[in-house]
């Protein structure tokens, strides 16, 4: 990864109608933007769900790789009709939806000349100009253009290639986190809560989340900064606040 | 619910900092989206999550409320500081934000006047004009201002407050769904796919999804349509396909 920059952010765009319409569980946003956060200090601001529908799809990346440092797509880069992220992104940045001659040898190394059908040859096929994002699991590549990288739906191809992304990623602050597990609910804290973080307005951003376990109620409360010294005089606030308020602590 | 119309649109807007930074996996949109389709015809065309900022919530709020039938929101109508949603959704109709008589009556008795304290008092802040939407399992309701129905984020209670919403919504038409799940890879079929979807271009939806399970590979084949019929014609195709081409079901 390149040089650190202070503020790095992303947005991530899911596109699959199977997201969508609840039949399928998303659980590439969380992956994602845990790695990101911890492994490159860039922050997912925003993230959009898109059905399977060219137009909306251009429109989104449009608008998401404006206003964001990054856009990660998700799905769609597959063999079959419904997967139309590649030539959606090549109207988006008009450019030519063509064959990535790299892509092309790895995917015919891959399956074989004999094999090579039309489905899998689809799978080569790019906005003109993308670089490669390297599959190390089932061989069809992700790919970038401009500020935008494209990946695949299925979490464990998508989690084979994370790695992969860095080389492309201006690295930002890295974001530190600590979260302390109270034996209590919200509306006893939320007061006192709300005085901290209008006092570390600047530096920190505190949530709140109640929590059942174990037939037990409590509530996580999470900070976050770029600063570790404003998080530990943050945190001590907090501690103090529990002390006074006799709240013990979840193990 | 009411009178059924043809096609009812919505979108969901999760709103809170934890599902961004990946901390929470998010649970809602899959269940929300599958009770809409299932028990009200209604189907999520976009989903977005947003941190836990003013003006993006406004922003967001508007923009979603123009282009959908409904929009349902979840997270952020505790009573902490970063519980905005009610405050940001009287910003962007332009209403006050202010104690809803009800609310407050029912949470004033769910905690006992000497236990409702201020940050308990600030669920009971709704825009100017709310509906309640009633909580069975821990009070404090969501509400419905306009087009747009809010919900918390907690899944446990957002699933206990769900029938309530019924009372609110349009019923569209019912979508219907078949599935097959073959023993074969994507880029096996997608060519004769592609040719059944463009024959059912204007009544169909199919989408192609591998799957990895014990140890095999496989795809699952999804139609979806309003029309029972079509879908039936067009699963005779897709049988006829995987007929020719010597595919086996897979258990």
């Amino acid at each position: 990864m390149k040089k650190a920059k202070k503020k790095i952010s992303a947005a991530i765009l899911v596109i699959g109608n199977e997201i969508l319409s609840g039949r399928t569980q998303d659980l590439n946003v969380s992956f994602i933007s845990n790695w990101l956060n911890l492994k490159c200090g860039i922050k997912v601001e925003e993230v959009r769900i898109v059905p399977d529908i060219k137009k909306k799809i251009v429109k989104n990346v449009l608008d998401l790789s404006k206003k964001f440092n990054y856009v990660f797509t998700t799905g769609g880069i597959g063999p079959t009709h419904d997967d139309i992220t590649a030539k959606s992104i090549s109207k988006a940045f008009k450019v030519k939806y063509e064959y990535h001659k790299e892509a092309y040898k790895i995917l015919e190394k891959y399956y074989g000349a004999n094999k090579f059908n039309q489905g899998r040859k689809k799978m080569a096929k790019m906005p003109s100009g993308s670089s490669l994002i390297l599959n190390p699991s089932s061989a069809a590549p992700g790919f970038k253009i401009k500020n935008v990288l494209c990946l695949p739906g299925v979490p464990s191809i998508l989690k084979s290639m994370i790695e992969n992304l860095k080389k492309f990623l201006i690295k930002g602050s890295v974001i530190f986190s600590k979260t302390i597990n109270l034996y209590t609910v919200e509306s006893n804290i939320s007061f006192q809560m709300q005085k901290i973080q209008k006092k570390f307005s600047k530096n920190i951003e505190i949530g709140s989340y109640p929590f059942f376990r174990l037939g037990k109620i409590g509530v996580s409360v999470v900070l976050r900064s770029t600063s570790k010294k404003k998080l530990e005089l943050c945190m001590k606030e907090i501690r103090n606040m529990v002390e006074v308020k006799k709240i013990k602590f979840f193990k």
